[in-house]
């Protein structure tokens, strides 16, 4: 079987995953050396400060990448980081042509320009939109706030707890290891005070990934009055906590919630916590409850996306997940599905704002 | 590219969908011949009496046939009917092995037996749920209702219909052309009193499969109040149209909708609607609103399958499709994706019941 080079870049998108949690806050890159129609090597960018994903196909390709094209996801490195730049690797294997889904919006960028003037034919864009989607956080960057994801789980007419407010297996196993993959590339996860009461999570990360760092635990609570006793709290000291609060109420949660890892931020507002919080080198954030903090963040038009797990099953009465604003089909839709698919029973939508302001 | 028989079967599948709208009520079938992993010949059954798949299959395969493998959506007929019996065709062009998806449950059953007697290696039920699902209304039969389906088009909240009670265009082009292929494939359409009078549809075909018989139109009315004026009332010479209402009230509303080509059903309740209908020949119907009639229907347990469109939008407030009773999450989920996918801009969830009573 031969593939061509959007089938290739769509296995180096596949390649790219395998660092998810283990590589933030560098983006995710995969990368393949395609020689007539074969696949001939295979990389990824695996662990912070290991080889590029460039470097390991070409490795893996060994003699027959001279010649031949490398399909990889981002642009490559032109400049000494914590390894050589790409760009060389590729010229001195004797690739000819290097295919990229994304331009390199960092430090890095100006890999193809050097390509180019090592005499490699280049060519971007192949597939950049999904490349893009994969790195959102990454090419959010610049941003006052970080990159801010919803996570919600509901039945069919949009529930998310039934009538007692039992919400936790409304999805089935496989939707709650995925929960646990997603959160392991994100450097924060986030509720509200009323689910830290209601459900005491742990908020860890307990799935096939270990994250390189484990993400913060964020807790936004305007009135500062989490529970001492809650598991996030008294974890504090194995995984940070950062409780935010309005700056009225912080000299006292600072003072109530007195425990190693955990600090006390002050912030006016969602938008202040998250400036607050990307001050503190938080760049994304898994929101994980309740629905009020959610649709708070989505009226405040601060998501960037939503992980939408519905499961296939009707509740009729409940908690609502969804609870905005009314609308009419007079505006534009606004956003867009970016990811459909099975998880176990259940099934994933992956949404996106279709556009996002710099600062909001 | 080799392909196992798995991979076949998907291809079979994928052909069979060809004869939607034309073939009906017989089934949906595809089928291909495989020769040391390679694809011979492939056939799908396309027009009501004329060739089967696996013929036509054969035919494309020709000498190549002899000691290959047919794979075939469902068991080869053994019977007599408008064309001869395939298991012969089969055994005639020296196929040595039949793999297949879904017992054949009707008269042409014994297909698989047959084949055995005649040296043919036969093995059933690869894929067989996805082939049963494809012809969901096929194997359906002898339930003493139509196969009922449900189409909403709704926003990420599930809401069908702006709050100045627009709903047309709340999905895109490719969510709209989709409405007329599936509208295509069953024996009527089917709307509650309220759509006509709000909306005035034609409830015709008129996407790129022209169906061999336009389905019926159907509008439930227990008072028998529809317009005189209504589209589907005036056109009822040219396409069929049944008013569903109450037997009190059915003499009157004959006299009143004296069209030709239009009758009205006296029935009782939703599933004598069914019954009646089901006893004049409508072996599925789809169910195109409004949200009181496809939660009636739901509420009853008279739905085997929803095709639901999402359009990637909020609307906030305005008609909710979905109106079920308070349930828990103490009970079975009762319900099961089958597909997933995209429409364009929008996402369709097909959800079927998990299991069905023939008489419910």
């Amino acid at each position: 079987m031969t593939v061509d080079e959007r089938a290739a870049m769509g296995r180096a998108l596949e390649l790219a995953r395998d660092g998810w949690g283990r590589v933030h806050p560098n983006p995710l890159v995969g990368a393949v050396v395609l020689r007539d129609g074969e696949l001939v090597g295979e990389g990824a960018h695996l662990e912070f400060g290991g080889p590029h994903a460039e470097v390991t196909a070409l490795a893996e390709a060994g003699e027959a990448a001279r010649g031949a094209t490398c399909v990889v996801t981002l642009e490559p490195c032109a400049h000494h980081g914590k390894t050589p730049p790409c760009v060389e690797a590729l010229a001195n294997a004797g690739v000819s042509r290097v295919v990229y889904a994304a331009d390199d919006p960092a430090e890095g960028a100006g890999g193809a320009e050097r390509l180019r003037s090592l005499g490699v034919a280049v060519q971007g864009g192949l597939l950049g939109e999904e490349a893009r989607s994969l790195n959102a956080p990454f090419f959010a960057r610049g941003r006052s706030r970080p990159w801010v994801a919803v996570k919600v789980a509901t039945s069919l007419d949009g529930y998310l707890a039934d009538p007692t407010g039992r919400s936790q297996w409304i999805s089935g196993p496989e939707a709650r290891a995925y929960v646990h993959w997603l959160r392991a590339g994100f450097d924060a996860i986030a509720v509200g005070r009323g689910t830290v009461a209601a459900d005491d999570p742990r908020l860890t990360v307990r799935g096939t990934v270990e994250p390189r760092i484990p993400p913060r635990r964020v807790v936004l609570s305007r009135s500062g009055n989490v529970p001492e006793a809650a598991t996030v709290v008294r974890t504090a000291g194995e995984i940070p906590t950062t409780v935010v609060c309005d700056p009225a109420r912080a000299d006292a949660t600072r003072a109530r919630l007195d425990t190693p890892g955990l600090d006390v931020l002050a912030a006016d507002g969602l938008l202040g916590a998250l400036r607050g919080l990307g001050d503190r080198g938080v760049g994304s954030m898994l929101v994980e409850g309740g629905a009020e903090l959610a649709n708070a963040l989505l009226d405040a038009d601060l998501v960037d996306r939503v992980y939408w797990i519905t499961a296939p099953r009707w509740l009729g009465a409940g908690t609502a997940a969804f609870r905005r604003p009314a609308g009419s089909l007079d505006t534009p839709a606004g956003w867009r599905f970016v990811e459909r698919r099975a998880l176990g029973d259940d099934t994933l939508l992956v949404i996106e704002r279709g556009e996002c302001s710099p600062e909001s």
